[in-house]
């Protein structure tokens, strides 16, 4: 099963703001047993949010989009992919009273701008927000399924937690790990790396990623993922290969500092 | 002018790796003035590079690509490019003798590994890597200019220091700074904010961060920006705003603890 990622804010395209939402939801979604596909990230602004929806819900069983949800004029992001996916948008009645329930909690009236958070695309299911006010939005549309969260990212997590189980893929478990190796370059592990991906037959999946100056102190990092039907069958296909990699290197070291 | 930023690895729609890059270039081009107008992020599999650059040179005057630079087998990024764009990829002579140095250097011979990160489409300028050994890409296309930066951190941030003179958008500057308001939810001062976006007519731009919980102790964060054609123009236009919201703010809550 395919996922995407949208994520939508000036702010994260400016560097302002370190991209940490889409980690988190990509995580999340791969131990759910997703293959996360693609990741987008768009502005605020309607056009943008609507060219970033279409793209996602193209190629993903499952869309997480973040950021937009608030009170503020560039607050958009439900009210751009309703339009996008050609729905009608309307005051969600449940989403109305979550609202309702937080701020009236305070002394505080119903503004529209605080009521322009429960307008929800007809037929969506509105998210409790533990953490905040603006509800997610849980949306089946043509066999896809949108979850439409927050930029805050307390908020985002609290959403995301509560709706895991409902989106988990069935006998689909994923595990990874990885081995740091000293002395040898990435270029000279790199035959190794593929011979073994080779013999794995698609099965495993091997990234080296250097963790300090090729030509300096060499430190590599190599990480061993794999998805299987069951959470062991996935680790023993995991560490399977991390004791031949392990072997492999220490065969090309036997003896030497830097290869 | 429009700059997108495509990053390539699986690991970062995993959310293995938290995409550092990704802002890192948006800060720089941001602040050499461009509007970085959208980012894609993709795997490490051709097609998927393919679609990413497509898209990115469509719609940008700029393209900055991290990932997939190394020499193992999921390194394609380069490779990938030049099929995309039509461009046959040879040894690029000034890339293979950078390369061969840093490598002839620590005694270690040029495997196919190594002299795979040589390969450049035709054309292109290779960028010298200060800190690794893979060199960066400096290519013009139909118009577009396509630069194409490792993945690793380092390396990456190094190289775009190196040609950010290069391609500083001339006289367009970009200036932001911030206010952090106590006491004030987003959702009561977005009228404000809506109202000074009118106000400026397009010069500045203001965004709201919420950075506690809105129902608790609301703290907020105003993010005030411009572009003009010299630093002071923008700063200006940026502090005049700070300070009439600061002003709208202290009217507000003149005597209240929370709005």
């Amino acid at each position: 099963m395919r996922a995407s990622i949208l994520t939508i804010g000036n702010e994260i395209l400016k560097g302002r703001t370190i991209n940490t939402n889409f980690s988190h939801i990509g995580r999340v979604l791969t131990f759910a047993g997703y293959d996360v596909y693609r990741g987008i990230v768009v502005r605020d602004d309607p056009a943008e949010i609507a060219w970033g929806i279409t793209q996602c819900v193209g190629f993903s069983d499952l869309v997480v989009t973040s950021g937009g949800l608030g009170p503020t004029f560039d607050d958009m992001t439900v009210k751009c992919i309703s339009d996008a996916l050609g729905l009608p948008v309307e005051t969600n009645a449940e989403a109305l009273s979550m609202i309702k329930s937080k701020y009236l909690a305070q002394n505080l009236e119903l503004t529209p701008e605080r009521m322009k958070m429960a307008m929800l695309p007809r037929g969506s299911e509105p998210l409790p927000n533990p953490v905040g006010t603006a509800p997610g939005v849980f949306l089946q549309y043509r066999g896809r399924t949108v979850i439409i969260l927050p930029g805050v990212p307390s908020e985002m997590k609290a959403i995301l937690d509560s709706i895991i189980s409902r989106i988990k893929v069935r006998d689909r478990a994923y595990y990874e790990d990885s081995i740091t190796l000293h002395g040898v370059m990435e270029s000279t592990f790199a035959p190794i790396v593929a011979e073994e991906m080779k013999l794995a037959g698609g099965s495993v999946y091997i990234k080296s990623h250097p963790v300090s100056f090729e030509l300096n102190t060499p430190v590599l990092e190599i990480e061993v993922s794999a998805s299987a039907t069951d959470d062991s069958a996935a680790r023993n296909l995991v560490e399977t290969t991390l004791k031949r990699l392990k072997a492999k290197y220490d065969e090309l070291m036997n003896g030497k500092t830097l290869r």
